[in-house]
């Protein structure tokens, strides 16, 4: 603990001041978070003024997040703490068990009523004039017996050219360059998509505030979210990254792993897309689920 | 440092993702707030779904944040955030020159616009049943020659006996219990008001919430907030407590001191009230507008 000259007991009777109902793991997490808070506030000699700054920051990070945006979470992303505790609980889940394919970060722009589509739909509803279209497809496997996973469900969604999802963007139809496919009886999917491009953050809110003060660029690499589930295997949130991207090394939100870069490779003679890309999902079992328990 | 399993580097390159223009108090405010958000993630082993609870809570705040509330700022209150750094930024002060008066947190119902009042007015507008009337009166003055200060301003506030301040509550009529003085000639300022009586921190959002997984009351102790100007003075920024309230030894937000405890005493002879309080505020000159800085 380092020395500084304010009240030494104010700290733990704010901690003490947790009654016998907290929960041990409530109390554990509350506990950790008062010290980091007001160590932090006297390491740095926070003022009213600059912890009052944080507090706008916070409140408009709020007020801009409905069903479609969540700049709360976004704020987080931008100082890679959505991609620290996705690592922190695949390491937990890695060490109760196996390690399923890695895992990334949700984002904001999921959509929890995304449509089901059919294998080899085109999910490009409203297409760029800039559009490189690609043939994505891959099986959804068990990850220690390699069997294929049949009625799997993969849910994709991408950013257009213009760098925008399709909730952001009045121009684009709604659910554009999102689909829920499942798998055939082989395991197996497939879809025509977008050759993903790189494209900023929304840097209208507190997050892109916060890019500005720390003098970071905003922009991801290039990618395609995808959330694979299958009944009886824990769900995977993951996100691929063209190899090709310039940002792969400075992701603004850090969701980058080595094992999640992809190459997009030529597809001959198809008229629909001039480059294919396949990617074999792989699901652990959830004992909880297979268990019973 | 604590020993941890996770990526060892993954903290130094979200700092270093900094670029050369931010400037060197944001550096070092952003350098402090990720090594903590991120150690404490790390320390407490956080799950996405854990994290993903404590971005509804933050979001839920900025919602229900506008002109009259800011839960945002009474999340930071309950965990004795805004004393903390009130304190920090009062030592500050202090260390700087001379102890004022000791400073207390300004809370989230202070109103930007009360309006002003004439001395001797009563500003309980919408006098509830249960009212124990008090007559408050003090000076303002130089915390160093014990000056009274002329033209001073002194802004007070304070709940109603349901413990609703007015913007909370449509019973009472706009800017109930609220008021500015301009002291006097002689540094005097006096008026009529309700004697405090605690109240609980609204308890319908987030700050509630939290409260109630830490099993914590939302009580504060009676007190009156007092915000003192003054031309080439610094503002003061105060709550006063009744020595008698039985919350004081446990603040929901941590804001008592031992020398913002007051009492008061019998007042004789005066049908407009039965206890009286004297209160005197000692305003510090402010170095740079007397310096012409």
């Amino acid at each position: 603990m380092a020395t500084h000259r304010f009240d030494p007991t104010f700290t733990d009777r704010v901690i003490d001041a947790m009654g016998p109902k907290t929960s041990p793991r409530m109390r554990q997490l509350m506990t950790g978070l008062i010290r980091h808070m007001h160590d932090y506030a006297r390491e740095e000699e926070l003022t009213v003024d600059e912890w009052m700054a944080g507090v706008k920051m916070l409140n408009w990070a709020g007020q801009m997040s409905d069903d479609k945006r969540n700049e709360g979470q976004l704020v987080c992303d931008v100082f890679g703490l959505e991609s620290l505790v996705d690592e922190i609980t695949f390491k937990l889940a890695e060490e109760a068990k196996d390690a399923p394919t890695a895992t990334a970060i949700l984002g904001p722009f999921f959509r929890a009523d995304t449509p089901w589509r059919q294998n080899g739909e085109d999910i490009v509803k409203s297409k760029p004039a800039d559009a490189e279209m690609a043939f994505m497809q891959g099986r959804v496997m068990d990850f220690q017996t390699k069997k294929p996973l049949v009625g799997a469900s993969v849910e994709v969604w991408q950013a257009s050219t213009n760098g925008l999802y399709e909730q952001q963007d009045s121009e684009q139809v709604e659910f554009n360059l999102r689909g829920k496919f499942k798998t055939d009886e082989e395991g197996r999917y497939w879809f025509y998509c977008l050759r993903p491009t790189p494209y900023p953050v929304p840097d209208d809110g507190p997050a892109g505030k916060l890019l500005e003060l720390m003098d970071r660029h905003p922009f991801r690499p290039a990618h395609i979210h995808i959330l694979a589930t299958c009944e009886g295997y824990r769900p995977l949130t993951t996100q691929i990254f063209d190899r090709k991207d310039k940002y792969l090394d400075n992701d603004s939100v850090f969701a980058v792993k080595d094992s999640l870069i992809v190459d997009f490779v030529p597809r001959e003679n198809d008229p629909e897309a001039s480059l294919e890309l396949n990617y074999d999902v792989k699901l652990v079992k959830d004992e909880a689920s297979t268990n019973g328990v």
